[in-house]
């Protein structure tokens, strides 16, 4: 088959591998019919992830067709359409028991695994471990250019961000960074039925795609932003600060947006460490969440694009074939500028 | 009448005042037969507080029997005995209507307000705002000496320690502080069944008392500490980490000590800026929470206490009358080497 | 003033009696500027409600202006345009601290009040007790036509409906009764995301109405009403049933809509018992929820109704003025043949 | 091997039958080393189940050694001491995978299948589907006397009881029936800091029995059963009412004991309809539970037992060996009278 295979930073091609096969009685193999780079895959590129080691397949977001199932499947059988998701649960441990599968024990302290601690989706085909407990069925009518959005990102925004911040019925939300993952959490944010949604960016492009995504209102990043935000929320600042960013001062600009009694739900994922003003912050009843996706929410969001509630496939910008996937990267990588959200890459 | 009144960094005198009045329908004027000291009283007179200035009594905290009551109480009369606490409520605006009377918009747009913005409790007679949703009835079978306790220390230990950590059956949680406030959490954590309750002090007087206020396991302070709680703790670390000093190296033992999926409930009241090691932590699904107590738990503490199931009386190791304030002051100041905890102060 | 006054069972008149005034410093006069008739008054004039007594001014629903404040009063002024809830809350006592104030122990016992244990607000003048804490100024924004029906109608829906249920994002709700208080119940369980909301009614003109209200299926009353909506549900049943009619029927109708692990939400008001088949649900994990409104989720209902997400208006079908109150009595009361939901009554 | 057959109504055998082996690759077999009886046991063997057919083993509740793992197993090994639980769980049908494996889809529809659809645990050795996510490894400090009631009693009071009664710090509790179930949700209400447990039961034996596991109050079934408790809680009645017998008057009276905003949590199995006054309940903001036990508390409760806080060996009150399995039967039959709770029953 082919695939991707990463060979140290800055290095990968998409050339001839074995087979993904089964090997043990849990796994399935699936051939992908629909994948996406997530921002991570570009962190790995660059040699960030130290786990990622020469000859490894990259990609952990997959829509897909079984074509070989272990001895142990219960659940699934060759020829079904299935989601595989970011992460892997052995629906087991401690942390899967209790609905965390992101920290699974058994997979590997961390539930992350394709195209990191084993061969990702950016292939022909993927073994895919412990995949009773951890594939979902795609229902009719969810098409594999909306369910590929809900192997990662959709679920990222909701989980890490809607979630994790408790948005409520009546709630002001802000949302920090209007990339794929800060769209998706406005794009699910509306399911809780907040009564403001703020996209905050520096790219006109990606403000105008939150209003798609339902915002109700958009600041531009600037000297001006935070006043902005609580000129639309009383003087107080919003319930729920989401960051979908990573940065210190984006962080620093959700705790400024952030009312008292109000949680800074952070998604992004962080390189440095961040100077937070405890001497401010810490009468103000804030709660600071921060985390991996679950992908547990997946049942919810397949019901959701099922009855069109959710119109998952606007993630979806450029569109791709595998022989096409360096161009998939080079897009992706100037995401803003090629005014992309998310690509899809098919056989 | 007579009250400790505040004179500027570091001066304090107890002498003549005029007698607290009703100054409002809904005010009552109660006479204080039980108060005590709280750290915040400390930073008070070291000048770090600006809203308190010249001429403001102190305290926050007393328990008494009303004198005098406005034309519109209807749940007090004279007579009655109550408990002042530390947060005035107005009962009807957003925050007091959803239960976060620490940040009032009425009284002063935080609820804390004795000794602060207003007179205190420290004297013969408080004026008590807002008296019939903020005072509380003192219940036979519960003494002045247990009750004062929990104007404050009880509350913020577990409101703002086991409350808002979300002590769950069965977790193990760690403590980092055992002073007054540390050790409230410890005696509170127990309501909601942990099934481990690590103590961390350098101090041993405190560890010792860590015990007898529940504690299972004490840790000293030291290159060891954060291995020895993981080592209790099948080498992940605790469910809920309690920061109860509020300094930067004791929020980031807490986060060292907290396992994937836990929470890290800070308590201290910070003077400076933490930098938080945000490029490990994110991926941790870790919830920081942080806050000023709002007292709302009073009744349930109230009920534990008068039950029997919290032994509040534990909290005061040392009695004045009003006249040694000065050295009631002067003994909380140094309580670790006076084997104090909270002094009890009476007329 | 001029008011709607109880003559014992089927007697009323619209007549002269002596203003409401000011009683209590905690007290506050509104003239009456839109009120509207609840089905539960019309219980009242069948004499079904022992409580009420000759000369009592009825309704419990009303809009309009300050004339008059107590001393006390320090939120609202002469002139505030304000919402009269249907529930009263004293604000102290355990109840209403713990935000039921449906049981306040303080002004009954129960919380509903006005026309039942004190004259209504179908007058042009009503006194309003412990104004402070149960009042709610209305906001710009929001008409008078809009906030009627915040007073019962729509937090009776919401609360006892769809957070009593706990609806949750992917749930899907069945509503058995789309008379007014199922409709809002409807109107408001998109905010949490439900994936599928079926109405249930014998009566065409309803059915219309619960699409227009966010319905996704209908049902109507007959003998496969239950298979239709397993039919629906992958045979297994609804999430969420909302019970909104108040016969043993619709409420056993409910038990049979359910799933295992789902709710069964009790609306409606009960005049006889019901036998529930225990010896089949025990082990169906579900939970039957009941009660009198709150009325606490009003702020939150404002601010959705302000932000165009819940179209209040609906709710108002025929409009009448004082004089013609005899008139609204009887179109509401045949509410379903007169193609009536909600009338609204002005001066 | 040697097991107890089911024969028909009143009939069953300690007799040889095949050995319990792997057929399916996610199957363990278990050496029975303690077992016990249900209540359950004694409504099959009154021919109440008719899913329960001549021939089938009884028994759901087993500790015991891992004497044979199918090929997929990756959590278990020979030799591995492991507590049996009453419910099996497939771990990602839809009800597994959010935590209510009582009703999961894959093992039949419900969770309940040994000694009922499968197999059971009377019996040397017992074949276990689904060993990887159900069964639970016994830790060290845990004996087989003391985990044999985590197989049901306790997560059934546990879970049925306090956990869905919604028990909360400062909670007043009744529980209705002192039986294993109703000891069971006394023994761990304290987890949840109830400030008062009061037990009700028409047997003496079980009532000191009852303070023996935590209750702070008894009362004895009889006309003045409800004011008794009634006095006990300021005349307004409970916070939770937890009702664990099963009859139409305890699910009454646990109705008539409750506050209003309180919770009835119904653990008892019931055989009839019960007539609820809902004319008198609608009112009062009441919510009834009822439910099979997930046993997904399990970890908690090994955490608890195993930390001294939960002393599970008291359920045991008599011990068999299998060949007195009959014997066993016999006491357990007429356990209030032979003043046994639970028996406990070894090789």
């Amino acid at each position: 088959m082919k695939a991707l295979v990463y060979h140290g930073p800055g290095q990968k091609s998409w050339e001839d591998v074995a087979d993904a096969a089964i090997q043990e009685p849990t796994d399935v193999v699936v051939r992908v019919d629909t994948t996406t780079i997530c921002g991570t895959d570009l962190h790995i590129l660059q040699g960030d992830v130290a786990a990622v080691t020469d000859g490894r397949i990259l990609g952990h977001e997959a829509v897909g067709t079984i074509t070989a199932v272990g001895d142990a499947i219960k659940g699934f059988a060759v020829g079904d359409r299935v989601l595989v998701p970011a992460i892997t649960k052995c629906g087991r441990c401690e942390y899967c028991q209790r609905g965390m599968p992101s920290h699974c024990q058994t997979v590997g302290g961390i539930g992350w695994i394709f195209g990191h601690l084993i061969d990702g989706t950016q292939a022909e085909l993927v073994r895919v471990p412990y995949a009773d407990t951890s594939l979902y069925a795609v229902p009719d009518g969810v098409s594999n250019e909306q369910a590929i959005f809900l192997a990662d990102s959709l679920p990222t925004g909701y989980e890490v961000g809607v979630l994790a911040g408790g948005v409520r019925p009546g709630n002001t939300v802000a949302v920090v960074g209007s990339g794929a993952v800060g769209l998706s959490a406005i794009l699910t944010t509306g399911l809780w039925g907040a009564s403001k949604i703020i996209a905050i960016d520096s790219n006109k492009f990606r403000l105008e795609k939150a209003y798609e995504f339902g915002a109700t209102d958009t600041v531009e990043v600037g000297p001006n932003a935070v006043s902005d935000v609580l000129g639309l929320t009383d003087g107080l600042g919003v319930d729920v600060a989401i960051e979908a960013v990573g940065y210190p001062e984006t962080l620093l600009t959700a705790a400024r947006l952030v009312r008292p009694g109000g949680t800074i739900a952070n998604i992004g994922v962080h390189g440095a460490p961040v100077t937070l003003p405890m001497e401010e912050l810490w009468i103000q009843n804030i709660t600071l969440t921060m985390g991996l996706v679950d992908t547990v929410s997946i049942p919810t969001l397949l019901k959701m694009v099922a009855s069109g509630r959710i119109p998952a496939e606007l993630m979806g910008t450029h569109t791709f074939t595998f022989d096409q996937i360096d161009d998939a990267y080079d897009v992706f990588k100037n995401a803003a500028a090629n005014l992309a959200l998310k690509v899809i890459i098919t056989p």
